[in-house]
């Protein structure tokens, strides 16, 4: 149950979570690719909030929002995205931007707290168009050519079409003011089922998982769909399927304890059902917190190519296309969210890598960072079903408030 | 090398598929999707053709060129089509095309010789929007609902729509003109290494296989790719793909000395590189000249697909799509074919079952019917670099004109 003793506006909180919801509805969840028409009101909902929470809103070139405080003292940067995967859930975002906002509600306007929280809202945290590229551009990592060079998954159309047509300058230069803020705390869903599973109601993260990507392709000889023996055939459909059995096979004896791999993506060329396929290509991506492993998982991935090659029947090629390093969260940020759970939710939390990928890995790279989860309903994540009760949504927001109270004390 | 003692102008078959070729040239082949501006081209310079070989030029209302002859004596029909596969070979419809064409051109003004042949394009053999609607249209097989329920499977567009824009109306009402013709000859190259292998001339078609085909679904659960541990996941993708080794490990112990199976497409859903597929699609295609081979197949799929969703991780469905019937052609059209192969290839001719599907076993419904091959090299098919050597071409055209006849002789 929620805390009574918290400043926290349970009630606001939700509102806003709702008020986010209906636009871009699908079902119980949203749809809101970046720059999608459903996205660019959920920012200029946000600009409209933050003047509440004394912040002065701007949206960068490249679609953040950001909300700066003139309170002196520390300020903590908090936030994260409004975006949403096609057709997936309410509170992947929405969830770390409206605890933010609250925060800042709660801390900005009381003379007895400690300075401020400022609020961001990153862009593209979902990749339609890249990794990352919000958060990334804040933080000096993205380049006038990663801009040039980024697509839309979804429609193919370039990003610099996408950003012209809502307006936006595009940008590339580092939006951060270095030095102006203590740390960043961002909050999420866990999408996953270790706090459910275990009747806990706050996740401390300890590391973000590195997601390391690679495009595999197969060349074989596309031919005719009849009159082609089996004996002859060099099927890159087939070599591809095999391929993929044959990881999930031998993966499990080289991973570690927490490793996930996953193809998510198959196509084959051309994809005519009366024509062998000629050539194939999958997305594979693996996710661990020790690069270690990874690293052994790849030497493999590269052997099992490299035999099915030297076998003369299909050629395949296995390119990296993302390397993430794993990112560690703050231990003083993992201390006062624990303590915030002590006080505020009964101590039921419990210390977990994330496996997902999350702006305040970015951050990472540049300020001390923390992030907490709040259960999420079986684990349901990335699909319109997926939700968390309104009792661990209140109980969440007064212990990111605490959180960031015990921060800016220190 | 051909044979001079025949009425046939090499020079001006080859030239013909080369004027044809140079229509929608793609590389050393051609890209004509059906109702393309190509496509319609190319249908346009054979109603030019057709006067030349005494026949009256038509296009009918789904896009069929059909010649109409006004000479006297036993009427053969004869052809194959005009359209390709995307970016796939030249020779792939035309060479029937314009085989049909110079029989028409050296019989019909020659008194001397009996009958006349009446020369037809097949509209959409290649299966843009169906399954040989042309051909089907024409002996009446297909219906206005047919027609309105098609769709360009590159662009979904409506066949409707297609039609309209090129100029066609749509038409479900049978052409044929039951009794007119004493049979139907198409000659087609073998798009198989059977001739080449054997250094043979001349194939003498006895069947054309039937064609099953297969819609099969695994439905699993989307989740996230970094949050949702191994043990737990339902991913559709990976059964797809272990069912598809499964199937090529099973077949062999089932299947007939011919058989051919193939996997064409495969389709993830969301196809996300960080979304576990919580579905996902192959289209699976079998082919075999004994409808009992087939039946024994499509039994252990569906038992095979039974025993997958009795795991309880993923549900499997096998859906039917297409059932084509075995398709045998006429003894004394596969005689003919062999006489004219005595006579004017050395007799380097063998008797063969076609694995590919032809607009000859939609025409075997109504009249008797053949088909002649000639070698393919390398037996690439449905791909740009498709070829056969030109003596190889001639030598397949003076074989046809004698084939012709020696039927209309009868």
């Amino acid at each position: 149950m929620p805390d009574n003793r918290s400043p926290v506006d349970g009630a606001r909180v939700l509102a806003d979570l709702n008020a986010l919801r209906s636009i871009g509805a699908y079902k119980t969840g949203v749809h809101k690719p970046t720059f999608s028409e459903p996205h660019m009101r959920s920012l200029e909902w946000l600009v409209q909030q933050l003047p509440q929470a004394g912040l002065t809103a701007e949206i960068d070139g490249i679609g953040n929002v950001l909300g700066t405080a003139t309170k002196s003292g520390p300020k903590l940067l908090a936030g994260s995205h409004l975006e949403s995967q096609n057709y997936a859930g309410w509170l992947d975002g929405p969830l770390g931007v409206v605890y933010a906002l609250e925060a800042a509600r709660v801390i900005n306007p009381d003379p007895n707290a400690k300075g401020a929280v400022e609020v961001a809202s990153w862009c593209d945290e979902e990749g339609h168009f890249g990794s990352f590229l919000g958060s990334r551009s804040y933080v000096g990592a993205v380049t006038e050519a990663d801009i040039d060079a980024a697509r839309d998954r979804n429609s193919d159309r370039t990003m610099r079409q996408a950003l012209s047509e809502v307006g936006l300058a595009g940008r590339a230069r580092a939006m951060v003011e270095r030095g102006r803020h203590i740390g960043y705390l961002e909050a999420h869903i866990e999408q996953g089922q270790t706090l459910e599973s275990g009747s806990l109601s706050i996740g401390v993260v300890t590391s973000i998982v590195g997601i390391w990507q690679y495009r595999i392709t197969f060349v074989g000889e596309q031919n005719h769909a009849g009159t082609t023996r089996m004996a002859v055939r060099r099927d890159a459909g087939l070599a591809l399927a095999r391929f993929c059995v044959d990881i999930d096979d031998r993966f499990p004896a080289s991973c570690g304890p927490r490793t996930v791999w996953t193809t998510g993506r198959i196509t084959l060329d051309p994809g005519a059902p009366s024509i062998i396929p000629g050539a194939a290509e999958m997305l594979f991506q693996i996710r661990d917190d020790d690069a270690a492993v990874i690293e052994r998982l790849e030497d493999l991935l590269r052997s099992m190519a490299a035999a099915v090659s030297a076998q003369g029947r299909c050629n395949v090629a296995v390119e990296r296309i993302r390397t993430g390093a794993p990112a560690l969260m703050d231990t003083s940020f993992q201390q006062a969210i624990e303590a915030a759970s002590t006080s505020l939710a009964g101590g039921k939390s419990i210390r977990m890598p994330s496996g997902a990928g999350h702006d305040a890995q970015v951050l990472a790279t540049i300020l001390p960072a923390g992030m907490l989860f709040v259960p999420s309903i079986g684990g349901i994540s990335h699909h319109w079903s997926e939700n968390t009760s309104d009792a661990d949504i209140v109980t969440g927001a007064q212990v990111f408030v605490d959180a960031c109270r015990r921060l800016l004390a220190r």
